[in-house]
């Protein structure tokens, strides 16, 4: 009889998991002789009565490599350690075992990110489910892949994005600001504002404030160019004395574009319009890049599965398909480095600000 | 010596602007031997001091036809008739009428919409201003002509921004609401929302209740379809008591996608999301329907300024480009016939709801 | 019981058979209270033992929307009054209204072209097949409909395709010649030509000789640009004396736009590079023109059967989508109107050659 | 006095060259005080009388981040130590190196492949031109870059086709050859394989044969899967016997794509269809990745410029933007390694054939 692996997602969906389900199965199925159960939105599946599981064989992955979104569902809610009851709730990983075993699954493939991440560790760890974890960040923030996949096709909505809005801004004399994805890490708003043509990009991780662009976006009005594009993170404040964290201010009905198109009313006398990109950035087909690196994740799980050596983590490191412990995904989140990232450097270098210049700059182009 | 014509963009941008600014000068200097001078931001380029004009020449149209925005520039400030200025608005368009004499311009093309238009009609009935209409509307919304330049790439970006919220809506059994252009008309939200498979159409013609929005969401649910998308004209809001007009309920911060979302918030246990696709659908690059549109209107205004065949407006009229009376163009605003506009009782027939039918809905997929 | 109704695609695919086929089944199922019943691959699955058939009900259709080819399968094998047999063709048009009446199959709709229609047709009055006839025609070329879906996803295909070699033509100085569908007629080469800002536009309804084509192109060099895009119908050849017929030459191994090139390199001395776009231009998903389009007829087809109106063809004239008798769409062809279609006057009002001109071409830009 | 430094592009063109140039631009001008001559059509701008060459400011720069082609034209006629003449070729070196100096040019960047960079490392060893070399090939096969600008668009063109011709292969149970870019190597073809979902793969670096392609084919018939989608690398020839050597039989006016079906024919009955997307792949706009890259290339070389580092080649390499000696650059070709490279393992769990599998098969999906 053979092996039965169980594949689930978990979390925001991202283009690409699709991609890794479909090369999960085909490397499993094919080629180490494994039979793929597939677990319906996240862990509900298992815990569900009746149990929402389908099995994944050949014929059931066609179509699948374009496919945005995920054929198997996903939700946040549903933490096997916290489950949502009427009376608040309560810890059902012994049940998700005790289903696990029932249905003869050997262990479980966990596409998700962080938080997905630590709570497959901690099936793992308390309750003994042989756990695979895949890791999925549309943001590109988890300390133990270099990149996953959907980031670079968020970046290239984003950059379309800009593209239009470039035609917008320049035939109006208008700042155009952008909100791009990105609660903690501003990796999409950099790559989109670079491939993009961007005039001012705004991360979390670089302190700015609005009359430092509002000075860049002066300097090119001296030099003849009376409109600017602006992309924000979701997550990027300005540095104006509001004492209230992040959250609690991004949570009070506007985002990071509405305030910083209000930050930069306050200083500048122009014609500013926000757009919030939002869904459209994990919607779609994922780009060639991210339908590559979803099938090399795709196909190192199901080795990894066949293999037997539960508690990994899919990543990639230099350019290569690794394993890492899953506990090491836990926790650590991949900011980007003001002072020493490259791009950073190469976007200051063709003219890009942050908002943390000094007010005095020169004219430019 | 060369008649001299001038040309302007007025109003919003519009996908095909450059391409009706390419093929008027390409065929009035080729064609009809016309010298062509480009007007910058609207009439503002013929009252500034110094006056902004440019030379059309053949290079210079290179690149246009793909191009977004315009190259001329736009804005909705500078209306000749109450042009801005400290001790509030005055009449300049005797000022303008000199200024066109003074440069030896024999008469003007404007491009634009309802308001331009009207400015345009008055310019050549008040102050004798030769001048011939190109229609721009981005909504689709004039009367006298069946269609013109931007709408179908407007109805394009919708339609794949469906594509994109389909997946990711799918995958989180969500409701995603997509807010599209169209403030008096549904022209926008009806052709994508047909193209991109949406479950509701709400726009400003059709009087809709969130009930009914419900209803429709839940007889989907009924058959396994927990998820919905919608598509909202940013002019269309809920038939729920509130008596504010419309622009006043709009102006207080919260969008037609907002108003929609907090609409079925009340009737509905659902996790709503709005994307709000704004300027996205005015910026890019035409799509070849409108190049095509932009091109064939172009040809046309440069042949009524070569016949001196002033105070017309061109027109698309049955699949052919004509021209009729510019004051036709004034005041008229081409609404969706929701009794008798084809496409929406196809819309109907394929199961899409538009927020006015019974809430006994039969369930349905 | 419901009434059962068949649906069947034939003859080459199209951006938009899938979206038929969608609305058919909604508009039927959901408002017509009928059953409705695939036939793959043509007639062929009504012919071949066992038969091949499905069910096509409403969550069959989901997904079909934005899908391009044909979920049924076609082919051009299979003319149920040629069919193929080891001993000849055959006559297998009985048998198949005998499979009809066995399956119970009230009647058939066939999305089709003029062959398909043709068959449509004889089945009807020969065998007493009722019968209702999609055109079905990338090419855009019968006389019944105004335009079919498919026409604009190919054009929108072929400008991009122009767009992408606008770049390389001009960083190289090169000619570069893009053969498009269009065997019997120029509209694609036209549109795409007109869309995609072409230089030369060679169409089968035009003769044309290359020493006209070289004229243009040195006129262009004159004015400092020494390069120009070429668009040729795969049906177009220079009248340079070669008496075989079209198709003949066609066959010879080399397509229009290697015979184009040829004929240029005898007068002309460039860099000529030629680029087929062939299959790429009926692949894909529908651009939302033709989803619109194709919902539009696959709904009228749907009310013609549930109203027994058989023997009729769906079609679009002057903007609305009617029906008109079955036999008036077998043989006649829509070509272009040199001397008429207004889009040919607009095209060389902007400066596009196709090849008939005089050589003595002024300089130009 | 501004130090004056040239930067031309030679050999093929490539999405991304104009984003360097403008990368460079901004960084030389704006950070390192740096003046820019463009030299246009590679070394052709110095050596012609009167010379071609243009100011590069920051105004020149605009709208060419994402625009195809490159704004200096390029050729790959034109080799200073070749240079044609009515006579034969001639060594014009040194009358470069005068112009050069007669410029008060300090030296030139050199944007280009491996043959434009052998060219700029003979100026500098042997007639003492100040080089630094940016990497140019579409192909990716350069020794000593990971990766360089331009290559993922090629494969996400590449990717593009194959989606569209999945659509009409199934429709049809067709098998469809895509011939892609790849004189030397695979790495498009590989790439645009497994993003697109190929069956099978044909690199120059795997010795192919049609009989295993063949039993791929008839594998994937045997389990319902009746058409087939084939990547073949332009430079890609099977292992037929045919003792010519490769260039010589792609040059008999058959490329790759028709060999390929000439020989599936000869041992598979099936309508094979052969689409060449030659062009398309080098037009068009640099997708996000290869904007970004071209950026960090062009910013780099504009520093070692401002530092006079000379002699340098500006590269990739494990993500890092580092320079090597020019001379490297030189001879070296980055071939696909069948054994080891990790995505041809990737791509054969997956099921992708590269055609020198053994043709016992099992049924397979």
């Amino acid at each position: 009889m053979l092996r039965r692996i169980g594949i689930l997602t978990g979390g925001g969906d991202a283009p690409g998991l699709n991609a890794v389900i479909r090369a999960f199965v085909k490397a499993g199925v094919r080629h180490r002789n494994l039979a793929i159960v597939g677990v319906e939105d996240s862990f509900n599946g298992l815990l569900d009565t009746p149990r929402r599981l389908r099995t994944l064989d050949l014929p059931s992955c066609r179509g699948l490599l374009h496919l945005g979104g995920t054929v198997l569902g996903t939700t946040n809610r549903g933490d096997p350690f916290a489950w949502p009851s009427p009376e608040g709730s309560r810890d059902r990983s012994r049940a998700l075992a005790v289903a696990v075993a029932d249905e003869g699954i050997e262990g479980l493939v966990v596409i998700g990110g962080d938080g997905t991440q630590a709570i497959a560790h901690g099936l793992m760890t308390r309750v003994g489910i042989p756990v695979i974890g895949v890791p999925k960040t549309i943001d590109n923030d988890l300390a133990a892949t270099d990149v996953t996949f959907g980031f670079q096709s968020a970046v290239d909505c984003a950059t379309d994005a800009l593209d239009r809005l470039h035609a917008t801004a320049e035939a109006h004399d208008r700042i155009m600001i952008l909100e791009v994805m990105g609660r903690d890490a501003g990796h999409i708003a950099l790559h989109a504002g670079v491939a993009g043509g961007a005039d001012v990009i705004l991360v979390p991780e670089i302190a700015w404030n609005a009359e430092s662009v509002a000075a860049k976006i002066n300097a090119r009005r001296a030099v003849g160019r009376p409109f600017s594009l602006v992309v924000v993170a979701e997550g990027s404040l300005p540095d104006d004395g509001d004492a209230r964290p992040a959250r609690e201010r991004l949570r009070a009905g506007h985002g990071a574009g509405a305030i910083a198109a209000a930050a930069l009313h306050r200083v500048l006398d122009a014609d500013i319009r926000v757009t919030v990109l939002g869904h459209l950035q994990r919607g779609g087909s994922p780009v060639a890049v991210d339908r590559i690196l979803a099938t090399r994740f795709g196909v190192h799980a199901a080795n990894l599965a066949a293999e037997r050596r539960w508690g990994r983590l899919v990543a990639l490191q230099n350019g290569a398909v690794v394993d890492v412990p899953l506990g090491d995904a836990v926790g650590g989140v991949r900011l980007l480095s003001p002072q020493t990232d490259p791009l950073v450097a190469v976007a200051r270098q063709t003219g890009i600000a942050f908002g943390d210049e000094p007010t005095a700059f020169s004219a430019e182009g």
